[in-house]
């Protein structure tokens, strides 16, 4: 956090993952460098860059000129804004584009937006030829410091979220600070929810930090940057731990359960509900029903609403606009959560700001009865 | 070799890959023993079965009865036979029916019936909640002693064979011998040509082994079952030393460079020719190339070329059925296989008798000018 005043405008964060390790570059400007730093690291020199139809009238033109400077021939495929990209149709486009541009091993797809666009582009390159080079360029604040980091892929089908996909790290990230000055307030603040995530999992000091510096990093500037640079080595630091999530990675699913449950009861409706906003909510349930089974400080619990409250980010299951979602539905959309292991349900507890843990034995009843409680007001 | 006197049923290879380490049993009678041999490794009780329309009446009650009879829940899909059903839609299908039964990390995907199913079943297997347990019977010769060790798996697309997949290793083998007895005499000599690969790779003990017993392995018996064990040996031997085919694994694909031109020029009609039969081809034109090159004496391509003849193999390009295939097409489709790089040609090519090489700088023409010659006669 001291390094907040340095002053330096890029930032590297190393994920060492031996044959896989990759940089994250985090700095203003890097779309329009992007030509260069994937050329010093990677031997192919074809590109398939996938996008969507916000990213693409901003960005996609820099990048091109930036590849073609740098000797990179690409393609690119423009696909709908949204989470309903992230399904079977657009993934066999990708592959197809890619296929038909000749990418092979050493080349590689690049893609640029939001996690809509990492997760499916993403799984496109570990499934073409059995894997092909893969540069992520996130452009929302969710992206960079969460969903660029990891290697996780996938997309959604009928039975829920990111039911298929593949582990597949990225050879490289850039993360564009500049890149988050055309996202609207909200989608930066959905973003913004990842970020205090990894200070509520086990990082009270950068919590702390957050709750005084949240303007700046809203402002942009050095504050951002430290921000995402610090999420970004949170994630990394759990990834390299266990980078196949059989164990400590699912702390990074801290408000998850509840979060994607909100999501999966609202049909994904962006206008309803966009992830980040499932997960704050879903942060405020977990510390309130930590506090319930008398694990936490109602204290902490309230601390936690209040900064989130104070950034703008909706904190109550009633916050959501549109018809109330009966807990049977909730409860439902949990018990198809894949965090399910033989009927006992998987969570993320806390024990404080900074203490989160995995509870693997949650009785579902004790999450009814939370949550109509919590429901009733 | 020797151990071809040996008189036990069952044969086991284990393939030591660290974390993704797993069993080949080889004998017969496995499918009914199905439920023991997975329950005795695999933690989960759920099964979702991928078969074919000619393997289901055949097998599936027995397997159904024994998984059942262990205390696994199944389901299955029965699919068309033929390689169309490698393709996108038959995959998004088995995906499908697994989500809709539940399948967790735990459970699996079994793949009951030749290299079709497995290939299509292990790539569901690798992207269903990014990856479930995977478990392979297959049931015919090739798929015994090739697809189904190594963790291969893929589908075609427009563009060529096996270009969209993942590496995903199964966590048991399950190879019935017995089950070879329905196939027919043309599919089991199909899956002898990868068995006489082996020796021809780096085994000349073997070849000259199979070239006095071959009509013992066709009968079945001890000599089967021997050739099966040497043959998943030799191939998990290359997979453990280079399971992402970065390098030696190359030595496989001796004969698929023309045996893939072949099956791409004969639009993958099995009435023409099957995988086997295009690699049988293929190893004697690998092997008379090597000759024209002066790189190997012209009489081990005429003792190849002898063997497979015998077991009523086609060793000719003329000896495929239907209009004759020209030198520009097959040029074309080398071109379009993958192992293209950067304009010159890999091919695996031989000093003699199981002494295989990749070779990564052939000259295009150099082919092309052998296969003028080889096609006018
Ligand atoms: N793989 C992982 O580990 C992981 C982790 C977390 C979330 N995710 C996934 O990420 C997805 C959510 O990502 P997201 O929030 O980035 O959503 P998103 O990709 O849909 O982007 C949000 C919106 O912002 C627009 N946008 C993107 N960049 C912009 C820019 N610079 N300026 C203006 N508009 C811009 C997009 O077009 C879109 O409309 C979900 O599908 C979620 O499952 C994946
Ligand atoms: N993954 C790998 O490493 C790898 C290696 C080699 C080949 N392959 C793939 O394997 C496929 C070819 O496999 P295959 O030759 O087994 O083809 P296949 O699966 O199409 O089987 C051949 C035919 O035999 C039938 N059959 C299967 N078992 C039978 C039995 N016991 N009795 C009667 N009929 C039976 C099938 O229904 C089919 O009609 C190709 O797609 C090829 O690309 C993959
Ligand atoms: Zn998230
Ligand atoms: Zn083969």
């Amino acid at each position: 956090m001291n390094s907040a005043a340095d002053n330096s405008p890029e930032r590297l964060v190393h994920v060492p993952l031996g044959e896989r390790a990759y940089d994250i570059l985090i700095g203003p400007d890097l779309i329009a460098h992007a030509g260069g730093e994937i050329t010093a690291r990677l031997k192919g020199r074809k590109a398939a860059i996938v996008t969507d139809e916000h990213v693409a009238p901003l960005y996609l033109e820099a990048l091109m000129d930036s590849l073609q400077t740098d000797g990179i021939e690409a393609v690119s495929l423009t696909l709908p804004a949204g989470e309903k990209t992230k399904s079977v149709e657009p993934l066999v486009a990708v592959c197809d584009m890619a296929l038909s541009a000749r990418i092979e091993r050493n080349d590689c797809i690049i893609a640029l937006g939001g996690g809509v666009i990492g997760d499916l582009a993403g799984f496109a390159a570990g499934i073409v030829r059995r894997g092909v080079r893969f540069v992520q360029i996130p452009t929302t604040l969710l992206s960079q410091v969460d969903s660029s980091v990891g290697g996780k892929t996938g997309i959604n089908t009928r039975h829920g979220k990111n039911l298929l996909g593949v582990f597949h790290q990225p050879d490289l990230v850039l993360s564009d600070t500049g890149a988050l000055d055309t996202l609207s307030e909200r989608e930066f603040r959905a973003g913004y929810a990842e970020v205090a995530k990894y200070g509520l999992i086990d990082k009270p000091d950068f919590f702390a930090w957050l709750e005084k510096n949240w303007r700046a990093v809203f402002a942009g500037g050095a504050a951002r940057a430290e921000a995402i640079a610090i999420s970004c080595q949170a994630k990394a630091d759990v990834v390299v731990e266990d980078e196949r999530e059989t164990g400590r990675r699912a702390l990074l699913n801290l408000g998850h359960t509840f979060g994607h449950a909100l999501e999966a009861a609202t049909q994904y409706d962006s206008r309803r509900l966009v992830h980040g906003e499932g997960v704050a909510i879903g942060m405020v349930l977990a510390h309130r029903f930590s506090a319930r089974m008398n694990l936490a400080s109602p204290d902490d619990a309230a601390r936690v609403e209040a900064h989130l409250k104070a950034v703008g980010l909706p904190t109550l299951i009633s916050d959501i606009p549109g018809e109330a979602l009966p807990t049977e539905v909730l409860m439902n959309a949990i018990a198809q959560d894949k965090k399910v292991k033989g009927g006992q349900l998987t969570f993320i507890l806390t024990h404080g700001i900074g203490q989160s843990f995995i509870a693997d034995d949650v009785p579902a009843s004790e999450v009814q009865s939370f949550l109509e409680e919590t429901q009733k007001g």
